[in-house]
Formats: C-alpha cells, structure tokens, sequence
C-alpha cells in the first residue's frame, strides 16, 4: 500500500532489510559504539548543541516527559488544533496549572497573540505545534519564540516536521524539541527523541514529582555512560543509524527540506484547482496538506475507491472529517510518486 | 555474538526478517485485523480472561503505568533485589504513599513475611517481582497472592519469566501482570504488555493525577476501537503475532516451560559443581542462573575471553558483581546451545 497519511510512512526496502540484523545487548561496548554515532547525527539533524536523548516511547510519551519535567508553576499551551489541544491535556491529566491561549483550527497562532499573556509572572512554560497535522498548518514557531521571556520555556513539538522542514532549534531558542521516527525520518515507529537545553536541565532540578520513567535526571544519567534508560529498540537504532547518514550524507539536509517544499507545493496547486486549501494562506503544512472539500465530494467513497487502487490517504482530523482530506507527502516519498496520486484522484473523481 | 545475557536475547532469522514486511498505517483496516489476532493470543500466553494491552514503552514504563493508575492509598513493595527496589523507586517518585518488606537478595518473599502487613486498611496495592534476574531468584507467587486481601491490588512484575515459565495469572489473582518483547518471548526490545483485571479497571477510575501518557481509560478506550493508543512499533507486532503462533502452536506452551526446566536445570547442575547456585534452593529462576563465584574467579576476565569466543554472559548485577555470574537460557535458546557455552566455559577455566 502506498502510504499518503500523515504518517506512518512506507520504508525503503533497504532500511527495512537493516532491521533484520542480529540482537546486541543494551549494555554492551557495541550498543555505546552505536549511541555515540547516533547522537552526533540526531544533533545535526536538530541543529543543537543541546543534550539529544532517545526514549523507549511514542512521541506523545516525550510531550508527557516534558510537562512533568518543566512546569512548576503554570504552563500556556498554545492551542490551534487536535496536536495542540493535546498538550493542554497533557498539562492537565498531569496536575499542572494551565491556561490556554486558542485559534481557530486552520489560522496560525502569532506573536501578537501571546505576547501580552507570556510576561504574567507565574507563566513559566510554553507549549506548541511546530506542524499540526488535525489542520495541515505550520505555525511560525521564530517569530512566536521572539515573544518568549528568557526565564520562560519553550516546548514545541515538531513530530509530522522534523527531518523534512528546516527546524534550527538552538537559533529559535526551543527549550525542548521532540520528535518520533514515524514521519519525515521515514521510518517505523517505534522510538522518540528530544532535545533538552540547558534551562530546561537546570529547572528541572527544581520541579517535583517527576516521576520514573521519563525523569530527565535519569535521561542524563544514562546518557553520561553513552546508554539509553531502558531496553529501547534496538533494531530500530541500527536502521536509525543508517537513515541519518543517508539523510546528512547521500540526500543533504537542504536538498531534503527543499524536495518537501516542491512536495507541498505540487500538492497545494492541485488542491487550489480542484478544490481549496484548508489553512490560512502563507501557514500550509511542508509536510502535509488539507484540502478544503469545497465540491462536497463523499471523502469516505474517495478514500474507498483509492485504498482498492492501493493508495492510502486520510480524511479530515476530528471535526474536520468530510469537510476536508488530508495528503501526506513526506519522509523519502518523489514527486513522480505524488503525481500518480493525485492522477489517481483525478481519474476517480473525473478532474480535468 | 550469541547471547546468554537476562536479555536482550537472540532472535531467530525468520522472525527477524518478518521486521522488513512494508508498513501498515495505525488506524486502519489491516491494523485492526492484525490488533484482533494480537489480543487472543497474548490472553493465552497469560491464561488470563482479563484485558491485555499494548504499549510503546519498555516494561518500566509499564511498572509506572501499574503505580499511577491504581494507588491511591498506600503501597506496600516487597522488595528482594535491585527490580523490587525500582517498584519501591518509581511508586516513590510519583508520589504515592509507600513502604516495603525487605529480604536479602536470593532470599524468597514467604506468605509468613507479608500475611500481617497487608492486613493493614490503608494498603490497597502490593507489588512483586516474579523472577528477581538480579538475584536469579523466583518468587512464589502463588504464595504470596493466598495472602493478599481481596480488596487489593496485586501487582506482579513477569518481565524476565512471561513466555518461558507457568504463569496463570487468573488462578494466581494478578490483578496486573506485566512483561516486554525482549526476554523469553525471542523478540527484539520496544513493546511491553499489561493484563489488567476488573478489579484494577474499577479502583484506576477513582485514582487521581493519572497522568496521559499511561492512563487506563485511554488505553480502554483505545482497545475498545481494536487499536493501540499512540503509534506502536508495527514491525516488531508483525513478529510477535509470528513468534505467538509458533509458541502456542508450533512448540506449546507446555513444552516451551519444560524446555526452559530443562536449561534452568543443566546449569544449575553445572554451578553445583563447580561453583555454587546462588539463591536459596527451591527458589532458582527457570530463565537465568547466578552462579555464586566460590571459586573466586575473576569475572570480568572471564566475560572478556568469553566474548572473543562469540558468547556474552553478565556480571552479577550491582552489588554482586564478581561475587556472582549470571548465564541467561531462555527464550528460544536449545540445550545443546547452552551446553556449548558451558564447555567453553570449562575449557577458558580449566573445570574438568
């Protein structure tokens, strides 16, 4: 099946066939041998100096890591979509003070927005989505950070983004960025990493009930003996290993980002065509695309008709569900690839 | 390298390359399908008609999961090596009322030890391991489960046990039992399982500050639409559902514990007479075995000539390194592949 979700990605039979090498113990000089290949490269890939730590967890595991670890005093969480409601969540589910600034789903949350609100003294964590995959929309995590006190942190989560769009998380001051393997790696799912600044460390010395699992002081106990906490997916790392290279090495970071944009934009011309483009104009997803069903289409009969062409793409997140669909292009998927599929659509639909 | 560590252990070639089938999206058809033929199976594996998760996590995540979700007056750990006192840890760390009953390491918890204190009304949860690997002891489980009140909760750690030894976790009233991929099930590490009786279902719902990441009502609520809550490492289900259908069908459960008597046995036999067995008689785990180093050997050296024969064995664990080593048999591992180490073994020291 080819996959256009927002994620899961399909994986390059190559990578797939690296899964299948042998088992070494986590605790072995050749386990340590691979975690500091790893982390150089999971630096590079995140642009920072900042630790790099690899979690035995789905990504919304590292968003629960983040919360527990930072917020002492109250947390605002940026809300413009499911991803970001889910932060909120989080927050609360954890016993943290919150409050929430929101947007309507599809228009991007900007510096004016929040820039009042984040000098309030007891605010001492911010919460967002780099790329909300519910409404395909980037929010311009820069020009937001640029608003952010230097006593505050600044968490974003950039899952369906990151290894596909330029993300400098030292240059826009992001506390910790966290990420899974699942989407624009373009690899199974499986593992979580995040980034942690210095700040972040030191705050969370002073914050209790931190729990065990993803308790920083362990992340960085372990790390300083070059291990991950627990078992973590070993094969997994191995494929890892090999994806990171192929990414800074064989493609290049640039040209990686730029085959997405082309990705996106070859997507959006379609769309504005056809049909329209859900998010506001200048904030559409690199990574996927909302298309407005602006002809009434029955998306669930379109997504039927694609599945028996094996083609898979997703309907509109939540409440957005028949009123929009989404296309992934990411990860290591061509144009030519995403061409066909919208050529499929077309056939189907009787576009011209 | 051939790995007779307390895992991870060896996985088989067919199984691995069952790593590389191409991906499945999470939320789709497929998935559930292959989610429906998952769950029958693991409740065999346990013997157990209660509910059966999976998470993205390693098996301490899930210990976090068990103390989160069901204590909410005071826990009582019982605690005979290093994985009883990371019960204590992370029941501890979350802020949860505690306290242990302590036993030297290689020291079983008896009925006797435990009868009176949970009699105690402001206990509701007891945590155990089944097999102790820090100290190659089995606990009594049964034993103790006579012991515990029906109004509390019995959480049973069987991470280095499930799937090579007799576990009924309903005749044996584990409230929740828990265990990962990566020992005597032959998998690689990255997914842990919980059975999770009626009884903890019912207490988690009056239980506060949950948290997100671990909750029970998201894991129900997940399982009530044949899915996994966040994005599982699908390749590694793809071998489990396999390696399931070869232990319940292929080899039977029956012969893959008497497999591992077997094992347990050979090496025992081997300790006694050369060394000795390290926990008290009657209570050896099944699955690996501390070697109790009465011939004062240095361990260390002997690991390193083992592993430039291409065989990785463990110190003993924390404070009983060079006092003991320990040589994991499990999982799918034959005798005659154990006999081989021991050999080598005989011969780097000389053992006639």
């Amino acid at each position: 099946m080819e996959l256009f979700i927002p994620g899961p990605v399909n994986v390059n039979k190559e990578l797939r066939e690296e899964l299948s090498k042998p088992m070494i113990g986590h605790r072995s000089k050749e386990f340590s041998e691979l975690y500091n290949e790893l982390i150089p490269k999971l630096k590079k890939l995140t642009q920072t100096r900042n630790k790099v730590f690899i979690s035995t967890s789905s990504s919304t595991g590292l968003m629960e890591a983040s919360i527990r670890n930072t917020v002492s005093k109250k947390c605002l969480n940026l809300v413009n979509g499911a991803f970001g409601r889910r932060w909120h969540n989080i927050t609360k589910r954890n016993g943290k003070k919150c409050e929430t600034i929101s947007k309507e789903w599809g228009e991007p949350i900007r510096k004016g927005d929040v820039e009042e609100k984040v000098k309030e003294k007891d605010i001492d964590c911010v919460t967002l989505i780099h790329n909300e995959s519910s409404a395909a929309l980037e929010n311009p995590v820069e020009e937001i950070s640029e608003a952010i006190p230097d006593d505050t942190l600044f968490l974003v989560d950039t899952v369906s983004s990151m290894g596909g769009v330029d993300i400098p998380v030292d240059e826009w001051d992001i506390d910790i960025c966290l990420f899974g393997t699942q989407k624009c790696l373009g690899l199974p799912p499986g593992l979580a990493f995040f980034t942690v600044s210095q700040k972040a460390i030191e705050k969370s010395k002073e914050v209790k009930d931190k729990g065990y699992y993803f308790s920083l002081d362990r992340f960085l106990s372990y790390d300083s003996k070059d291990q991950t906490i627990t078992t973590p997916n070993i094969p997994l790392l191995y494929v890892l290993n090999q994806q990171l290279e192929d990414i800074l090495n064989e493609e290049g970071l640039e040209k990686r980002w730029k085959r997405h944009k082309e990705m996106a934009q070859i997507t959006r011309n379609w769309a504005k065509k056809h049909f329209d483009v859900f998010p506001n104009k200048g904030y559409e997803s690199k990574t996927l695309t909302a298309v407005e069903n602006t002809k009434n289409i029955q998306v669930t009969k379109l997504i039927q008709k694609l599945r028996e062409r094996n083609y898979l793409i997703s309907n509109g997140y939540g409440k957005l569900s028949e009123k929009t669909f989404r296309i992934g292009h990411l990860a290591d998927k061509k144009p030519s690839q995403l061409r066909n599929l919208l050529k499929e659509i077309n056939d189907i639909l009787d576009l011209v």
